[in-house]
């Protein structure tokens, strides 16, 4: 029997999507799982024609494989990963090629690639992203690790991954060791900040401007036609509207306002704070879900801080392009800050990223995929600048946007909706461009109560008060 | 001879402190350091008549102390820390006592505590908080670990603490393990926004409404007069008056904008991301310093993005009237964020915290010292609410300074001043009484492109729809 050219462990619904993403690029892939009866019920209702292998032993999956054997991880993040690889090391041999495409934490990648390195084995992370349906029909993919292993399973993965409408392949080889899964933590931080700001905008209209959810649905759609153009602008217009089956009311009044996470927001914040790079915004996305899940204690809240936050909205069709400006400029923030902590990740880790590169390889099958990512793209391309917001076109952009912005940042002060990403993005920008900050009068406190010391605007080195 | 009540291991400026503080309250006090000359120093210079025994051995050191001995560790924080405690472990005896002072991670205390009690071993980890005047005149002391333990050292802990004007020790066990450097990890936390809070204040007045230094140390000395009465804002009103000797300038001037920092507000900021609760503004002041720290990258965007931003003000008293209430709501804001943390982490840790008693012994002795802390414990002694904000106290105090934070906050965007800190405490505030936030959106987003469900308003249990 003919060996399979790679083999994927775990059938999920990512690795299931994986696998018939493969095959239907006419690979031959075997397919193993622990549990038996999850590989016996994607044979039967999956696959068809397909040239496909179900293994239902270890040695039996290894053996079906064309040497160097590429074995696919699609099992959950954590000890799991390390349990299948002490499992993997016993069969492999020198040389084989252990790919872990879930969304592990880079550190682990990094541990997993040096111990597997010890053994001879090659090991690729791979950040995956897109769900389900990206992982069947075309994932952006992150891969890194060896770049000669690489090199084995690239005609795959430019196969399987998503190709943007230049037809170019959502998938670029980022760099060493954990860079894939890091760069994959940081488009997943940037999507938790992307989303909280439109959802603060569709707050600002629905509860502080007071329009229906049909006027907001259409001015969503209006939005992406625009600047703002984007698979999350999309999915927003066609979600806003949906109406529920049982009750006909709009779906979106009939979700709890209490969200959920997976916990890469959160890693990617704690990096920014780990590592020294100022990403506020994704921190404060991350935040507000916190405090999204504290229902019961915000509706206590409401009846004790029951404050009027209604707007008047004289002119409507200025206040949606102003709107509009404002969620664009608190946009190109996100995306600012994304890139400002890889910038300093791959200082702090020795990796070589190619932001430009990063940035094509989202314009599709991730959740922030967009034509503005080529924007960035070509923006990096024409001068090298220590923050996207500085590139000539971006920094325009901004500098057109901030009369809007300000005016809206305004407008969530005066009616009180929740807005923290939306407010942080202006602060942000206000601290970016600000020749001095109040980090003087900081530094005089610290010397006075803790003899920190402090330096001089006039002169190098680092000096001392005696304050009492 | 007399053996000694209590031995300081390591002769920084905190243990020398210490050291002089304990014999000060008329106890013997045996000293070590690994450098010898350090000791021989601190003997000549520093000691006159107090019954002090200098060791230049460990075990001179450990024959010189009364059983249980109790060893207090004033040294570098981090594996300086393992490292003594190994060669601790040979030398001391059952019961023994070691109290580790320095600002250690909570977590390595509570390993600590664990791997010295499988030896018998008492491991006190305490949070000592005032810096070098501090540790000499009275610190603010947080500490945890067993309480049998904590009782042989509570006399002597008792009497070098601060006392509150009411005579009472700022010194209360906290709790079990690596409690209470928590305690002083978010004291710290609190203290970065309370810093940060002051200095937007100070620069909303210098650069924005163009108010003199000379003015705005006025300011501060009359606010230092009314609620916002406390150690930073005296010192902020000591630091303004303060001249150059070189160049005849403010001293606030001619310190440059560059903050520093020792990393346990960035600690505070990622326990609250790990462990789910949202502390945005003290997350905003760490970030805060991050972008002080890019001066030449902010001073090159100065230039980029040059826009005008003098803030118009009609009635001057008015405006330092609201600026007061503005970051006195902030201020509680803060403090509010902080005992959430230490909330969240109790119940992460099975710890019993007493909120009213933590707030007491920060009144004296530590950076955050003030009688605002009294007015917390008062507020938490009325009613069990599950945020600061909610007692009866403070929901009247913001609400009565409501207006006046809206107005300030919109000071802030129209100037364009960076205040992170004070836009983020109002965002926080107005998602803490949002009885419906825009999460019900994300969560169909969520749903929408990762099947991730969703809860409803009307029914329990979790849900999915098929969207496309």
């Amino acid at each position: 029997m003919e060996k399979s050219r790679i083999g994927v462990y775990g059938l999920g619904v990512m690795g299931q999507s994986l696998a018939l993403n493969m095959m239907n690029h006419g690979y031959q892939v075997s397919v193993f799982n622990k549990s038996h009866e999850v590989t016996e019920k994607f044979m039967k209702e999956k696959i068809e024609n397909q040239a496909v292998v179900p293994c239902y032993d270890l040695h039996e999956f290894v053996a079906s494989l064309q040497k160097p054997r590429c074995v696919f991880l699609m099992v959950t993040a954590g000890k799991v990963v390390d349990l299948v690889i002490d499992g993997l090391k016993d069969v492999l041999e020198k040389g084989d090629i252990i790919i872990d495409g879930g969304n592990s934490f880079y550190k682990d990648t990094i541990r997993r690639f040096q111990e597997l390195q010890q053994l001879g084995l090659h090991f690729i992370g791979v950040g995956v992203s897109g769900g389900e349906m990206g992982a069947l029909k075309g994932p952006s993919m992150m891969p890194s690790g060896d770049y000669e292993a690489y090199q084995v399973v690239e005609p795959i993965f430019l196969d399987i991954a998503a190709k943007a409408k230049d037809g170019k392949p959502c998938c670029t080889y980022i760099g060493k060791d954990g860079s894939g899964h890091y760069v994959k933590m940081v488009h997943n931080g940037i999507e938790y900040a992307d989303i909280q700001i439109i959802c603060e905008a569709y707050d600002l209209m629905r509860n502080g401007a007071g329009f229906s959810v049909e006027e907001i649905q259409h001015i969503f759609e209006r939005w992406n036609k625009g600047k703002l153009k984007s698979y999350l602008i999309e999915i927003t217009a066609e979600i806003l509207k949906r109406r529920d089956e049982e009750t006909g009311e709009y779906m979106v009044d009939i979700i709890l306002d209490r969200a959920g996470q997976k916990g890469t927001g959160k890693w990617t914040s704690m990096e920014g704070l780990d590592i020294g790079s100022a990403i506020p915004t994704i921190a404060e996305s991350v935040f507000a879900r916190y405090i999204s899940a504290i229902k019961d204690e915000r509706v206590q809240a409401s009846k004790v801080f029951n404050v009027e936050s209604t707007l008047e909205i004289d002119d409507k069709e200025a206040f949606i392009n102003e709107l509009e400006q404002a969620v664009y400029a608190a946009k190109i923030c996100c995306y600012a800050q994304g890139f400002e902590l890889l910038k300093e990740a791959a200082k702090e880790n020795d990796w070589t990223l190619n932001f430009g590169e990063i940035a094509m390889i989202w314009r599709e099958g991730c959740i922030i995929r967009a034509d503005f990512l080529e924007e960035i793209k070509k923006a990096y391309d024409e001068e090298a600048v220590p923050n996207l917001m500085m590139t000539k076109k971006f920094s325009n952009e901004l500098l057109a946007a901030q009369k809007a912005w300000r005016k809206i940042a305004a407008n969530i002060i005066e009616s009180g909706i929740y807005a923290p990403a939306m407010l942080s993005t202006i602060a942000y920008f206000d601290g970016y461009r600000s020749a001095r900050t109040s980090a003087n009068l900081i530094q005089a406190q610290r010397d006075y109560f803790g003899a920190h010391t402090y330096e001089r605007v006039d002169k190098p080195g680092f000096f001392h008060t005696h304050w009492e």
